[in-house]
């Protein structure tokens, strides 16, 4: 069960300096990628860390810090982290080791809707896949994987909810055969419902993409995520984009909530029998923590029912 | 699709006085029995109204408001509402027809573990089956419908998620068999998950006991509530239970949140192609209102999302 650890910059940040994201002081990609290189976390398994790439430029750039750092990027597949308690990894329990296989990903978008896609990225749906053409050949030349995005792939905040499948295909598989090493296909305003999520998958698979190269990407604006996550694990999808406490949002999309929370997510994979490799109680409290600290309410119903539920035991 | 309309009060209220429960002073179910019976809303289909009767006293004191308002209960069976724009009301849109067909019915509750009864009404799960013979046999002798509901029937905050299925089944026949109308089989802890609420619904089968003599009662704690609900439409429940803006909450089950909010579970519906009869848009403005009103929080992401996306269309 994969999920996607992302460091992502809203498209319009400004690469070299900070942003003020919220009356949140936010670091720049580069200032991220330098530090994840130069002093990269401790973690007993390998990260790979997520850049939003809205230009060529934006690519130019990871690169110089790549060479600046005398940095090779290590792999090109994550591997997934070991499951607790299995045995898998060959530290011993609280060991920790020296992130020095983390790799750096990069994630270049495209939008399901002409509408959408003017009002986000200024340019037709058609122009924003040509830019993402350079940005692949840079990326592949330097070992870096690249996640394409479709977003408002199950409704749209101009054009409504009935994003044509037949065209998320298109531009998915266009994606695919740029280069793109995985697909999100995201319900961007979180208008997607079981039925239309259930025909987009069917239309994904008559196009022939393999589900293998696919992700899902929820938000929770409107409570279905979980349900269309089970319709996503019935038709075999196995990756689904996340974020702690329920955190994000989108600038684009006006009344957007952030992605489904991790914890929310772990909690539906574990009732299922599922594995993920993640300790639901230390996943609760990462999103209490973090939550805290951006002075935003924490989001996921499971985390704090996890951490209640301890307090209460 | 049916939708209980609920006007509860704690198991320890007090019958002839005023309720204090979080700093809102509550009318005693009387006193809301009585406003009920002289100056009923005026609604344009029937509503049935639920008095949670903790023991016989309770129903003497109900019976009693009865008589002394000249009574009669119009209806053991409460009408679905016509869905909107169907044309099935005879009244234009917007005419309000006054309540004169309402009617009042009450629950009755019997817990599903040991520790829980013991817990909440303070004594065992066979001498609370007890007690609720005579309050059945009188509520029969003045036409008033019950429902039961099977509490911690997923999961019990001292016994541990694991309730066993069988003696759910076992105390759902035995208050159908006593001359319920209904039960409603309740996830009060919202620790049930999908497999679980499957196992037990098909146990509920395999015991003789039929959807239609079925609702479900689920509480959104760990978020789980949506994908039990699909289960349970799945298996043929076509009632479930669910507070507006999530309000409530459980003083016996700790960090218990309220009932899954009525405007989730019409979206859900909605989403999946049911009719519920309810405008989704109206409900969410009574979602927003109410749960101003008692200064609580809108716990409803559809009710959200939805008014939401009419402020920013």
């Amino acid at each position: 069960m994969g999920a996607s650890s992302k460091i992502s910059q809203s498209p319009g940040g400004k690469a070299e300096h900070e942003t003020d994201i919220g009356g949140i002081q936010m670091a720049s990609t580069s200032e991220i990628l330098e530090t994840m290189l130069t002093q990269p976390p401790a973690s007993p398994h390998p990260i790979a860390y997520n850049y939003l790439v809205p230009n060529i430029r934006g690519l130019d750039n990871l690169v110089k810090i790549f060479q600046e750092n005398n940095a090779q990027n290590p792999t090109s597949e994550p591997t997934p982290p070991p499951s607790p308690g299995t045995g898998q990894s060959s530290a011993s329990e609280g060991d920790i080791i020296s992130a020095v296989a983390n790799s750096t990903e990069i994630s270049l978008f495209a939008a399901a809707t002409e509408a959408f896609s003017q009002k986000n990225t200024n340019c037709s749906i058609a122009e924003s896949l040509e830019r993402c053409k350079p940005i692949m050949e840079l990326a592949k030349k330097n070992n870096i994987r690249v996640r394409g995005y479709v977003s408002v792939a199950l409704g749209c905040p101009y054009e409504g909810p009935d994003t044509d499948p037949h065209k998320v295909a298109e531009i998915t598989a266009t994606l695919l055969e740029m280069g793109c090493d995985e697909v999100s296909v995201a319900d961007t305003t979180g208008m997607g419902t079981a039925p239309r999520t259930r025909k987009l998958l069917q239309t994904l698979k008559e196009a022939g993409i393999l589900v293998e190269d696919l992700a899902l990407h929820f938000h929770d604006t409107y409570g279905m995520a979980l349900v269309n996550t089970v319709v996503g694990l019935e038709h075999g999808v196995r990756v689904f984009d996340s974020s702690v406490g329920g955190l994000g949002g989108c600038p684009y999309s006006p009344g957007a909530t952030g992605n489904v929370a991790t914890e929310d997510l772990v909690h539906l994979f574990h009732s299922l029998g599922c594995e993920t490799g993640i300790d639901m109680v230390k996943m609760a409290e990462i999103g209490n923590w973090i939550t805290a600290e951006l002075g935003r309410p924490n989001d996921s119903r499971a985390g704090k029912a996890t951490l209640s539920r301890l307090k209460n035991p």
